[in-house]
């Protein structure tokens, strides 16, 4: 098995769960139940394991749970105990004390007993106790006390999600939307050539076009917002099928208030909890949010690198920072690698939407068993678009710079310039210009003044792309 | 070429454009450009068709067009010949007057003009014209006056997006909701056994099974709702590229306001008319929100067929319409076909998701050209949605009935109600009544009294599910 | 109702099935199951019926069937008038009998059932009885004999798409494939720049860059091949649940080989019927090689985009034709509509590929009851992928003219031809020349002759592209 | 950054590219390039690196590419340091220092130059030079010596890929058909109800029901061997844009042959590298056949825990092997843990489906720059399918136990065994016999025996399901 490699030399302890003994490694906090899950589902190896986020998540959930049940009962010494272990749950320290991987049970019953055993074992040995003995901190008695695993793991989920979405991918997408913006403040006097179907259009300018994705940002961070009220939403209460049996009265609500405070994020116990453990439509949502910006970024980052493809021999309006040797030959070759990275981060995204509304649809009766490939994908998502939002901000978007005699010797070639002459001498001499220019390979100047329709000066006079760039008055 | 089979006797006319000339059909108000794109584009025939919703909006755009123009300065008489030309478009009466299918040029250019041509020509013929002339009516000068397709395509996309939401879904889904909702109510009182990972758990409600389905339809219409704003945003005064050029200022705000009027749906003009050309991320996010309803569609009603599967091998505890013949010879074999096509329109819709993502991320420059495609899928997903929601509520959930004998027999067998008489006989003893019934096969009762631990009486007294459906004092 | 709207003058008679008496146009064929299918399954209308080739191939299922009955007993008179009916429905003039949609049961039993009212009236017709009397030609027990719709519906489905992918994709991407081979061999000569992560690199020939494509179709239609035997293995003779009940040992033999008589295709029965009805698996695999067309086509049609676009701002290295008229003012403005309705067929069968691969996974127990969104979506992609590669084939790439000119411009400028110099002047020097020509904005040559390492006579004799088009010797 | 984070002790070696001077960590074989991509790529983190399997691959490319460079003139005891160097990367043993992640140059080039450093490295080390230095063993000019990372890249990927689909997927594939054959002949005497639409059906045999599942993994293997001919041509002397500038003639054979000699499978040089660089079709494809493979798994999985639901309130007819705690309290609950693992790899894969067809899509001229994400996800769900197959055979599949009395009660509760009696007692009679039993509750037995139709003895003698299994003779 690839997952706990045991040398030889590797010390193990006895621990006991209700199915028999097991050994386990000597220097890690878990149990029984998280050994026989990495035995039973040797699926994908390490990079396939839960992600941080979420035992973390977990972390902030079981110190929540302990400072309510004190409140209904439990031993305070214990349940001090229990929040001191599940602090070092949230700090990340024991985050090697976490295997087991995405493909295990669909319920992530074993991540909650995982992190119940590690919890459990790390509060006996702050207490001084012996590990695995179960005392004087009971992974289900006192850990799991008024929970289930069918509550705890979407409860995790959604702390999890609010939690990245929130801290990593929000900021993250306001720096790339500020930096956007900033380009396009600062070429909102270029006057560009407009390109539609790819094809030579009327003009606008940079920052014009810039904005364009200062919108999409700004409108996805609307969007990324939009699904934090459901998915701030607790299932935490509904312990095996959403009734509550063998959970406490009020216990829902006062964990939602407890996890608001340790988190500083507004989090609600969920208003039906059936709904709750049996789908997971709040997370399909949210993904929709993910993968509106993965559309998003493939358009911007596609822009990019066409509008920077060149040296010579394409469209070269912009110059994208150089962050790497492209070859050591052609010194111009700067490949759009940031863009590359964006768009392939882009097709992961669109990706992991198929997999989480497959799994999304697919509950049954009480309970949806996807629940460990859901949350997977989501935080994957969410890492890589705000990773990639970092990245690409910071190596590439701060540094573009126009190529402005490029972009204004496109301009002056252009032959769509002429729509402006409308006006002046009538449609049919107009085309007369345009089709001349366009057989003879010269600029619509050139054609108009050869045809004796206007002087030089006169068409420079007239025909101007900066009156182009806004609706008639 | 299937679309307009042209049999020996049809009568034909001669249109024109800037190609030259072309037959068209005596009895059709389309002109040259439509007449081109059915001979270069024949492409999947006319199921492939853009759907008369988005025509009905490009009335309603048309219309709202010709009353700002005439603001501006068109011809008082010209413009209320279109508008007039316009109504008779929305009404659906002129619908076999627009062939074009969706796979034409990727801006909807095409159907723009057929729109133009079609107005064009009906007003002509309202004000006593010849058709193909274009006089007194140009499509191009006239009906498309300060116009672009490159903004009104995606303004008609919005436009009937926006109102077959409205229209259509929310109201489809409400019904839907108000049935679940009525039945959850007549179940609330029929205990039952839960089910997680498939197999038995502690008991609920019928009705608070239903409950959770409930929610997830509730939470589908706010996400319906929720994409609004976005949607309801129009593009229109962008014309060519963004910039608005050759339309006036000041046309954007006010054709926005013209459309809500016709509609009585609040639109607004985009605050950036680069993105709303280039970009379509609010579709991608409006069918974000219709997949998470095929999630959820799907999760219920496999929840159904398989809660009423039998009538002898299933689990048999609900009995659902019968709408057709099932076999001639098992009278009880009714087929849950209401929910076979629910789940085969989710099907559709999840797919029509990557569709739509995949042609949303695929702008460049200045224009998206998949706007087509992405129209057709967007409004597929809200009629396949729509249409199925009100055939499963009428055809199905409104009918369907709980078998209380079976569902009280299943529950009676099963032995996890012995969880609470943990607290009564300790767990041990708990367990070797179960494990006993288990082995033996007998009810829990029998075991529970064999053992001597409890009375028949005792038993009945205290193994009562109906205590065990909400969390304790 | 839209699918048969009921006018005050249309006709009816009664029709009759063991729920009771329906009413049915007097002028339809179909019986009291269709007629009750209509009602019940109210969703997405006309456009999401079954289509037409899936039509056909009942017909061809049921004439075969009723060949094959008569050697086993069948009347020969029911079976002939049943033979002629059935070439009735394959000729395709009783597709308006055929109004049933996808959104159905989704065993396509009432599509099944429409087929047997069909033929069976038809029949009668034949025969000079009276339509609906069920006499002389009973719909099951004649039509349907030895047959039940979990057998006709997946072996109906298996000729559809066999017969389309031979009949119809598989001529079109020959067309394909030899215009872009004719292309490439008309463009051999032609040395251009070649192009990676969209910046300048190494030359190739326009012929070479083509050849790409035509690998790519050639590949295409061998994937179809290599999916055709086992789309070619039929579950006829499986009956209800895979057993073959009910029908007659040597059937499932027989009617595959009157199905290949009839069609001139080789069809073979399955080997195991359990398979062929609970799963779709030879479907999903053969829309998965549909899918690798699309990406094929995404990317030939997007080169071609790109490198048509211009006519002065773009790459401009591709003439496509002019099909329409692309604007009044910008002669040089041809849209590459063929490309973008391409690339939407593409998106459209990515789209499927996900939808067909969810119906496909959800089989339960002995049958798959997602058969109808199947074959919608394996139909749909088919014949979007051959009519747009007709489309795209006649109407854009035979007309695709090279702008040599313009490619050896570009080629021209290059600075990546310096590379070939590395051996005669040493790497150093090398870059020391293209370093000045890129910050300067001179050619390669200006630079090398100014730096004195080479006379101009020397650098054109030495910096050929021609001679960098092939591996050294 | 996460990556490799630098401890205040860690001790750096510089290196050095033409962007100028890295500090490189001293333990590390990694050179300039790869420290400059992980601190412009700092992207997803140690998870999303490229897979150990893409490295061995490109162990046996370099390896296999010195040999024949050899041939060509490379100085044999650089050659023979390089291959040394090569297997060093190829046992696995320098897995440590490839650190960088999908998310970075689309062409994978950093990452081939990762391979070269670390093996030039490695080999200056073997003989005595010093790291960094580059003498006597050149990146470039000795370990990449005729090669361009645009080749490599995707003849890396197609090695990994068959490689993986020969040696993993394909073995764990074998053994789960194995394992599901064994119960289906084990199973072959058990006759149970059949379920179509989930609603009892007509019998078959456990046997047989099973006998579909080893039919579809069946075919499943046949479809991964059905994509290895197209996946065995490698893209190697195609260099830059593919027309082998700088490499030799013969190379691109010469290196297929040796790489077929060191891996013991078949590889073919390309036909066209054009198409080998710009286009991944052939691994698009292959995903296909994994594609299906998810479906598949997902229905077996589906089905399995379905019949194996329970123990009381569900189908009951399977008993899976208990693996871990299901609950302390309920000892019958066993939940289907591996089918859980197994369809939710089969939502990851259905969704990398999605993530393949849209990158395969995007390739731009002459390369596609979507490379890293293919191959990630190609060599996952390879990895997920076999280890998952595997997991669900060893630790599922090969326990499942029928429940013989459970499967021999439903079955003689059922129904539609009346079919059997049609021929016997006439269709009308037959019928009233089932629809007094199903409105009474009772058995048909009964209902027939109380009906005067037939004694008991002669029902017992008539109804017999095992006549139902197979087609009349």
């Amino acid at each position: 098995m690839t997952v706990t490699p045991m040398s030889s030399t590797q010390q193990f302890r006895t621990e006991r769960d209700t199915f028999g003994e097991l050994k386990v490694p000597s220097d890690r906090y878990w149990g029984a139940q998280t050994q026989r899950s990495l035995q039973n589902f040797d699926i994908g190896g390490p990079t396939e394991r839960l992600p941080p986020p979420l035992i973390k998540a977990f972390g902030i959930l079981k110190k929540a749970a302990s400072i309510v049940n004190v409140g209904y009962g439990l031993d305070a010494k214990i349940g001090k105990a229990i929040q001191q272990a599940a602090d070092d749950v949230i700090s990340g320290q024991l985050n090697d004390h976490f295997p087991l991987v995405v493909f295990q049970t669909g319920s992530g019953t074993q991540s909650n007993m995982n992190v119940n055993e590690v919890i459990s074992n790390r509060a006996i040995e702050i207490l001084g106790g012996e590990l695995g003995s179960k005392k004087p901190v009971h992974p289900n008695d006192h850990v799991n006390m008024s929970q289930s695993s069918n509550d705890t793991f979407p409860t995790a989920m959604h702390i999890a999600a609010v939690t990245e979405l929130t801290l990593s991918l929000i900021p993250a997408l306001s720096e790339l939307h500020d930096a956007l913006d900033a380009k396009s403040k600062a070429f909102e006097h270029i006057v560009k050539i407009g390109r539609t179907h790819l094809q030579d259009a009327t003009p606008l300018t940079l920052g014009q076009e810039f904005s364009g994705y200062v919108q999409q940002i700004s409108n996805g961070i609307e969007r990324v917002k939009g699904v934090l009220p459901r998915l701030s939403l607790l299932a935490q209460g509904g312990t095996a099928v959403g009734t509550g049996l063998n959970t406490r009265r009020g216990f829902d609500v006062k964990i939602a208030e407890e996890i608001t405070k340790l988190t500083g994020m507004e989090f609600k116990t969920a208003p039906n909890k059936f709904e709750a453990l049996a789908a997971h439509d709040a997370l399909v949502e949210a993904h929709g949010a993910l993968n509106v910006l993965a559309c998003s970024l493939m358009k911007i980052a596609n822009d990019i690198r066409y509008l920077g493809s060149g040296p010579r021999c394409g469209l070269g309006e912009l110059s994208l920072p150089e962050n790497e040797p492209g070859s050591s030959i052609m010194p111009g070759k700067v490949n759009p690698t940031q863009c590359e990275a964006v768009t392939m981060v882009a097709a992961q995204v669109m990706g992991n939407q198929t997999t989480v509304s497959i799994a999304g649809s697919n509950g049954q009766f009480e309970l949806n068993v996807f629940k460990p490939v859901i949350i997977k994908n989501v935080l994957q998502s969410i890492r890589l678009l705000a990773d990639g939002s970092r990245s690409f901000t910071k190596n590439c978007v701060v540094g573009i710079q126009a190529n402005e005699p490029r972009i204004k010797s496109l301009l002056n070639e252009s032959l769509m310039l002429a729509t402006i002459l409308n006006n002046h001498l009538g449609y049919d001499n107009v085309a007369r210009c345009a089709k001349k220019a366009h057989k003879e390979g010269t600029t619509l100047k050139e054609a108009t003044v050869s045809l004796g329709l206007l002087s030089p000066e006169e068409f420079d006079e007239k025909v101007r792309p900066e009156l182009m760039l806004y609706p008639d008055p």
